[in-house]
């Protein structure tokens, strides 16, 4: 590899947990068994972009144990990098427990997250000069929430982005049981502002504008605004997403999926995106190629996007879904 | 415990099976496992109420052998009292084996219930004098169809509750694979008329009034009038239930569910009403627990309400069903 | 058995495959179990018809190993005779990989079949005696696409049947994955030319007639036509199927069907239908029989469809699918 | 098939029940599933004769429902002939269920077989014509347990048996949970007395006899005497079995086995022992052929014989055990 | 039941977690599922005490979520008596992960238990006139080691069972990962003084004592004099058990084991000791109770003794484990 | 990375193959489901080095379909290099079916390997330079018995191996379902005359030479001389190895194991001789490292050695096996 090739195409950083769950419908209370999947935004994101073709690196700190091992092995198995994961002795690995609901019965989290390892995070983990050789960073908004070196740390990898003029794309990914909208709105404002690119779910959108009743167009014009320039993606789940960089809306409609699993779905999307970016479509086109993505994910179980690029580019061109024999 | 308070919000008594079921879709022929589950009607609503955090008691015949200590520990896991059940040597329990259908094709049962310790159950098993210090007394139509001891041993647990003073509840609960409705009409009438309240679905009742396009309205006040002023709880599934106790009628309708199992969810509204009833709630008020309790169960696998009061309460005030992270 | 009785009622040839598959909807390139099913058109068929009550008997090669067993023994546990099967040392089994999808994801399919046992079957592995004492023949267009030798035997098959007066089916059963329409017209023409009733889906007889827009009708009639008078039943998946028998037209509708598994419908139909000729119904009224029989197999899991007779009879009786307590 | 030729080489017949047990070693009363095993001591040793090569018969009463269907179709997967089977309209199968226990804690059976189909069965069930072309009868100490209908269709049996010339052996196979030594013993003598040939383990032929202490050699001398002139065998389990047929004793040593299960290996015994029989060889050598047997049962999990003729001749031959890759 | 009855034979308190282990000899880096264990000395020793006829009560803290009401619902399963726990909100569960070894790879324990619910007990969170009808208190030595304010609580109990004439019990159980024996051996002393009855495997009391070689004998000796006249039983797992109460030594041999599971052994014999210490036999009985308690304990697999008094009754009695038929 | 660093500790080439095995020890003529295992002689090392920490490529054909990505993405889980490898459209994986047996019963395998797509490997697929940067070739003598292109490509990784001055070590590993000794005989003494480093086990040493009774230590004599100053390690399963280089013989004891499963112990065996020497361990350290690394891989199940440096230096270090709680 020479020197001045660019060594990934994207890296991202973050937490990722067990994510532990008594199988089928059974309630946490009389499970005997629990399935573990490995959680976290960003590793999904990498996962679905590696599985999508792209060199992709995953930081974050695990515990030295075979808890993180774990983490690393998944990540690893789909062709994300984990050489710039930073071993903790004896810490703890976040785990959450989840009880899948049925309507009118709510899915129910419990986390068990506090002083994780990954929550520990702090600046001085990671090796910033990779950034030197990487066209693109992808951060959300849940790491600053973690603790004060998580926010430190993500501040330091834009400032590491900017001084490398690697693209920074930001997911809001807000999480109630982290912190409050008063609480996060100055930090992602902050954040977000820096970025070259935003997602946001209009839910969020409406929250952090204080503008509960904000269509997707409007929410994606005050966010470019609000933070300076930045494009905006606003995302609306079944009734797909809206694009703004500046001059006019894009709507790109989801596809109607027969659902196995929606978990993910929204990381998958943004991988799907961030694919198109990195294969220099236009914005509007890599939402389109996103919500393909977002799409085949749904019809897989797990939170990972197992999917492939040629399977993306089969439904982007073709609605037949037949068995040939 | 002072020797005036009460113990029990509520007993109730009848046969519990093991209902054998192969897995998924399969069919019996072909099975190589069988899922245990308990079904009983009484202790179905038993579990569901004492899961509601009502003292709840369940009194029945069992063999004393590792199949009739399954049933009693499934019942104790979750709080019910059975240090009232009658052990009985070198007895058989109740089974049934059961193939769930899917449309066209019927579910499919089998029950092999002769002679279980069960069917053999006798007024004299019992300790009455319990019902002293209890509050309400549950029963079915599907005991005194067992045998004619089963049918003393309602007759005798009515009488004792009325002798207490203790409020009695009746499910008629028609079993068609027990007796014919021509066989079991007179003694329906005769325990009903003596409960305060009763459950009756409308297709049962209309057999039992021989009126067979009686509307549930109609179907209520019928009853109520033939079983001399007993209040009337008529129910039409997905179409929700119809209370009379008098004066007028009051209509509760279903919650919409995305069902997971449906079976056990007429169990699961007896106990929300009773729950209901024990709060000292007006009688519509306990059906619409009932409604939201039955909703809730019908997302839950198995025959048993695994439900909490708070659940139900939180239904009652809310409609969502988001995750909240 | 006398000399001159029939021995069976219906003697059908092809491959039969193990088909292995991720349970759920678990991803092939991450799989660690696999179910067997056993899946062969000719073999579903004999299995439902066998269940159906009548006497079959379904040749083949196989291995002489426990592969091979294992498929001689699933079709043994439903009463299909498999004493004219010829047994080959040293040779593998055809075998197929399947993952199945969820609309928009297509259901993907990697056959392993080269060189199995059954594609060197020839015509004197059998024991063609058999056919004087047997009332029906039923074979497909799967087999004359494995190989040269299996196309002798399929034509050699037809040549005893016609010699001893058998009545023959044939079920189109196009697969694009052995050969392409243009290969295989002249084969299919020929062997449908020769047999008293043909089965094809629309959309093959579409292709076959390279009349795109065909309505079922139109099909049926120009197929007659042009296979010299063969009756020809097309089907349509949930719109149902026609016959057509030189003078008019018969619709019949399908049910509706709340759909456990979908494979090996067509087989069932084509098993229900026989099963109304071997009952001596006219034909119309034996395709309602079959269009049962296929309902009711997408109630139950796996390519073999485990009903009964009572059951077919049952629905063509009644509309009700409650259970029986 | 020519009249006067044979059709079955054995026929047998008995009760077999539905083995219901816990996997693994759960206890039975926190059990959540259950494996179905068939268990019935005549139609292990019909499946292990049938999978030895044998063309092999089983008869019984079977409940007319899919439990009853369930063990047919087990039997006829290995090739065992159920045409002779009475199907009863409205009765119930024989269970039983099974916790395996572990040194020092006991194994655990809690039968549930009365009332059964299986013990109503009668001398009129069955069509004792088919003996004319049959050339062994195997019965069973069981079978004339379980009712006076069962003892006289034991006798029936025998009597058919000897009226054809069909030779005849008999399982003493004692049940201490059916009858006590005292109520058996003469029943048991005369049976025994009728047969050809008798199997019997050590522990039944010192209570049969009263000689609690009398050795292998001795006890099969004494029955010899006692049942004027039967072949007996007598097993010893780990210690092989030894064989009186008037002049000398033979002492066939088992095998060394890492055992799997350990259920059924004397059913694999007898059947090996007829095998032998059947392909003419004497007694010495047949019991040798049926040790294999049994080593071989004892390595498959389940009741049933799983195994191979060339198996059992492999083993008869050689002693490598080694992988051949 | 009267005001001066008493209300639990015994009652303990301590900290139980979650349990979670990868099926079979699935290392914990790569495993897919969970299963889920409710383990804790105490609580293992009162569900094996309730289980073998005992009125039992455990203590602790719990969180109050599906996890805890998951730790509360098994002990009740069995009989175990828990309106005491006290009910922490917004608190988490103490877990472990455990990967089973085979020699030479040792069993893995990775635990997750820091800032736990039960960690938080103080010795407020109880009611402890209970103790007042109540005639045995079983404490551990790692209660003491969890905080200090479970220090604090272990002392109250101490004290309250003295105040009350409880007799108490007190297992050593010394836990390498949560102190070291210099930390610990002030706090065993202090305990252990005030107990009646002590239990300590050799080699912790080799450790305690500082006597790397002291022999059972010489170890209990020292013991009761070091704790001015605690009975002792030291514990030599397959070599017995050995008790000293100041005069003699009674040595008991363990039984011999085909081992299922040989977690909770321990626990098991100290249920058993209690058992037989209730039922008012001398020590060394009680140890042989004990040592046939844990001996059915290892043929049952998990951590709980699943075992029943009876069965301890018989395995003292006799030493038959067949099968009866 | 800079250019003259080393890039590969080691590479290695060769076949893998999908094992497909019946759970527990059911029979493959009656199994329902297949667990999939990767099994490959050159792949088992790769994974047992990678997890030993050393940097590890494996090269190879495989199918490009999800069945050889799953074969990849194992490799990738833990970190084995397969960037390398040549994938092949259109073409079938190897597969394997196992049907694992118990004492006197064989283990049955049946190879469906024939036209795998790595029996088509070429000289020509691989990049050769990249053995510039790598310490040390790892080859087997099945892949020479594959096809006559596997051979040269064997050949060819040899040339270039000693044209780079790269260590190559070559394990004999006879396969008698490939070859015979007599076909195989020159081609194993032409490869491993070029090795450094040869592995054999004792029976296939004697088979080699020709001398049924040859000890290890004069096999190893012979096949150094034979080889012309290959070193040769001799392996004998539980009896240890020896090595010998010239001079003298080392014989190093094997590890007593409670066995998990036996399968891969020996390419685990290699994988720690390898790491040993790697770490520039003399050759008898080597192999005391390869024998611990065996012993572990024994305790896991499954082919893989999911073993950790650590771990076998703990085993070298000490004996104690204790759970540390």
């Amino acid at each position: 590899m020479s020197s001045n090739a660019t060594q990934y195409d994207l890296i991202t950083l973050g937490e990722t947990m067990w994510r532990l769950s008594p199988p089928s419908h059974i309630r946490l209370d009389i499970a005997q068994t629990l399935d573990i999947q490995v959680g976290g935004s960003e590793s999904n994101t990498a996962i679905a972009l590696a599985r999508l073709g792209k060199r992709v690196a995953w930081w974050s700190r695990l515990p030295k144990n075979p808890l993180g091992q774990h983490i690393a092995q998944v990540l690893r198995t789909y062709g994300v990098d984990v050489s710039g994961i930073y071993w903790q002795e004896n810490a703890r690995l976040g785990t959450y427990f989840i009880e899948f609901g049925s309507s009118p019965r709510p899915t129910q989290v419990i986390y068990d997250r506090a002083n994780s390892a990954a929550s520990q995070m702090e600046p001085s983990d990671f090796d910033w000069s990779a950034l030197k050789h990487t066209r693109r960073l992808h951060l959300t908004g849940i790491t600053p929430a973690l603790s004060q070196s998580c926010l430190e740390t993500t501040r330091r990898a834009i400032a590491e982005a900017k001084a490398n003029g690697v693209a920074l794309s930001f997911d809001i990914n807000y999480r109630a049981k982290l912190w409050s909208w008063d609480q996060c709105r100055p930090y992602m404002d902050e954040l977000a502002t820096q970025a070259d690119l935003a997602f946001i779910a209009l839910r969020d959108a409406r929250n952090l504008l204080q503008k509960p009743d904000a269509t997707a167009c409007a929410a994606a014009s005050k966010l470019y605004e609000r933070w300076s320039g930045t494009s905006v993606i606003v995302t609306q789940g079944e009734k797909g997403a809206v694009t703004f960089e500046g001059s006019e809306h894009h709507e790109v409609p989801a596809y109607k999926v027969q659902i196995v699993d929606r978990v993910g779905a929204g990381d998958a999307f943004s991988a799907g995106v961030l694919c198109g970016l990195l294969d220099n479509k236009p914005l509007p086109e890599a939402v389109q190629f996103g919500t393909a993505a977002a799409a085949l994910k749904m019809t897989v179980p797990g939170d990972i996007a197992l999917i492939a690029h040629h399977e993306v580019e089969a439904l982007l061109a073709s609605d037949s879904t037949e068995i040939q024999r």
